[in-house]
């Protein structure tokens, strides 16, 4: 029993709060939700974007398909009602990564209005700030691309319900960033990016309590 | 166009890795699994951990029932199934939190030795860490302390299926950490965690690639 000294350990009342957590990280929590067509070039921004981040000692972490769809909802399909839910379980954890004080990168195709609008809400009503950009790339030139065969096996009537094909893609009529990947390059658009995280006061801590500067 | 400047975005292939996070962060990503009865202790326990470990520079987030069951698990109620979709998306978020790099406090009650080996199960699969801390108070002293009154509802019927009353409790076999609450002080439980982490290496950055030392 004399090898559990604590006598080092000491704390106060109250949690850790979320300033606490940006003051140590140096950043501020932010949800950035990246919405466009299969294709569009979400991810490979979203990829390049992290290590930019990384690189100034940000931490950020991207939430896309491949970390959820097999894991917290593998136990969704593909009708209306799994979609939203898809999109809210989503919202939800980036919500806690933003509280965490994570640079959160969401990559979703999220092509519905009403669910960007109630993960934007969600944040809102959590004073955290939810940063939409629109990865805005024609379906023709997405199409073309079509990396994984998605779209050839929707034309084909192979898949049901495609984005952009049988299934509508609702485009942000107010997103904070647009990019136009026709003339962004990958580079120009983690540079846009970039810029609105440092225009909003994102890549720095929180002042200290009762600091006025 | 001609703000769009880029030149001092630069990026490599293949995305940032966990162990970058990690470096990064100087820790590596985790999940603490405080698991014990209503009442034992766990938050109180987990909320002095957060604080001690931002104090020491270390990057820890805490998921409870506060920012889980009226967020992402709102759509659950309490029929056996959904407590088990309930730590079962609590286990998968916990495992995204700790693949970011994060020290990640999870403190639920989590009554069923099944649930839980679930969740172990999902982190040994990713190559995560996963350690269970048994927060071990005896019934009598839980239902002495009581601060929401839900033993007292409990014992008048008035909850139905509550832990350690008419549910039962099934206590780890093997939990990485047991603390008997009754011996153990809240800075003696923090401090034993502590040590835990440091023992196993957590509160420290990976070695570098190709790094031998």
């Amino acid at each position: 029993m004399g090898e559990r000294k604590a006598t080092h350990i000491t704390w106060h009342e109250g949690a850790v709060t979320r300033e606490d957590r940006e003051r140590s990280l140096g950043q501020k929590g932010v949800t950035v939700w990246m919405t466009g067509l299969s294709a569009s070039g979400k991810s490979t921004i979203a990829v390049a974007l992290e290590q930019v981040l990384l690189s100034r000692g940000k931490q950020a972490y991207r939430l896309d398909g491949d970390n959820v769809r097999f894991g917290l909802n593998k136990n969704l399909g593909f009708s209306a009602e799994d979609r939203a839910e898809n999109i809210r379980r989503i919202g939800e954890v980036a919500k806690l990564f933003a509280d965490a004080g994570v640079i959160t990168v969401a990559s979703f195709i999220s092509p519905y209005r009403r669910d960007r609008g109630l993960v934007r809400k969600l944040h809102d009503e959590s004073d955290l700030p939810f940063l939409e950009v629109y990865v805005d790339c024609p379906i023709e030139e997405a199409e073309k691309r079509d990396p994984k065969g998605l779209y050839k096996k929707a034309r084909a009537g192979e898949l049901k319900g495609f984005t952009g094909i049988d299934d509508p893609y609702e485009a942000p009529e107010e997103p904070e960033l647009h990019l136009p990947t026709r003339q962004y390059s990958v580079a120009e658009s983690v540079s846009a990016i970039v810029e609105m995280l440092e225009t909003r006061g994102i890549l720095r801590a929180p002042p200290t309590r009762g600091d006025s500067r």
